[in-house]
């Protein structure tokens, strides 16, 4: 299976590290593909019509995106083992899930709108540091909750999320104020799957 | 259950479109939340610190985000329906949901940028209108099969992205050159969940 991939993309992370978490990496022939926001990319809109990453294409020719679906489809064919099916488990984990997915999207548009220098909006930026500031409150009290149960991928989503933070806004000092959410990214950052995909700036 | 709820927010339309199909609209609190990408809701937040719609809580207080993880809590509560278990039906759902949200948001941040007036970037604008012909072109190839198989989650997506065109685009042609597409959405916009859940701008 064909993956247009990234080492820069936090969502295409989500998708590697699951693929170490289920050993199947070795079956992904990944095909470099530049997803910038402002520059459609002609090739990767062949596979996925958004011009996003990550995209995949199964031996068969079946389109699969976005990162969510990929993961899913990984764990149905190789797994199961990163979606609990037993429904308060699988909800619990699809929802941090979106939590992480979310702090992602935000991450990246407030990333693209400091690009924008003197034309930027301050108070988009200041509603992306309100939500930010909720997400860390919120996930501080569930940060210990997060050490039981298995592994999932509720903790892939907020794991590359928090990673986003050190790559894309290194001075920013979340952890301040989170030392439950340290401590459980810290043991996210050490797993294999996770040093396996840290995200590279070779731009 | 709670639902952070507006008649204008197509990611909420998708969960009350869900929610007309399998007849359970009766057991949903609606609540009003105006969820403005520049302006953070301190309510809303205390269930969703993303501050976006559509957000849920269950009656023992589980909170449920985003509108996917809210569609298939439903069908696999109340269903199923939507969401097939078989992985080749489930993944072709899947795949087209993530093509109507991927367009959703695109669609979302056009208009954001449209409002920006003088500050607008018109490279972003050029990507956007990109993305858009290409998704239209990619659906008008597969619109005939939408009509085959059961109606899923996907068709749920794809119907509510298209009927947004309409609702914030109005002199966008993109029926224009889709003759199959355009015949497919009709018969979205004639079922009863469409018609119950039509948008409306009362701002």
């Amino acid at each position: 299976m064909k993956l247009h991939w990234s080492p820069r993309s936090p969502f295409v992370r989500k998708v590697m590290v699951a693929a170490h978490e289920l050993g199947i990496v070795d079956r992904i022939e990944c095909v470099r593909s530049v997803a910038a926001m402002m520059t459609p990319h002609a090739e990767l809109m062949k596979d996925n019509p958004l011009s996003k990453i990550p995209a995949m294409t199964l031996d068969d020719g079946t389109p699969l995106f976005d990162s969510r679906v990929i993961c899913e489809y990984f764990d149905t064919t190789y797994g199961p083992k990163l979606f609990p099916s037993e429904p308060k488990a699988r909800f619990l984990a699809l929802r941090r899930q979106a939590l992480g997915d979310g702090m992602l999207d935000f991450s990246v548009l407030w990333r693209g709108e400091l690009m924008r220098g003197e034309r930027k909006s301050d108070q988009l930026i200041a509603s992306f540091t309100a939500r930010r500031a909720a997400c860390l409150a919120a996930l501080e009290r569930e940060a210990d909750a997060l050490h039981h149960g298995p592994f999932t991928i509720g903790h892939i989503a907020l794991g590359c999320a928090l990673s986003y933070f050190d790559f894309r806004f290194a001075d920013l000092p979340w952890r301040d104020g989170h030392p439950r959410l340290t401590q459980w990214h810290a043991t996210f950052a050490m797993r294999p799957s996770a040093k396996a995909t840290e995200a590279v700036d070779d731009s």
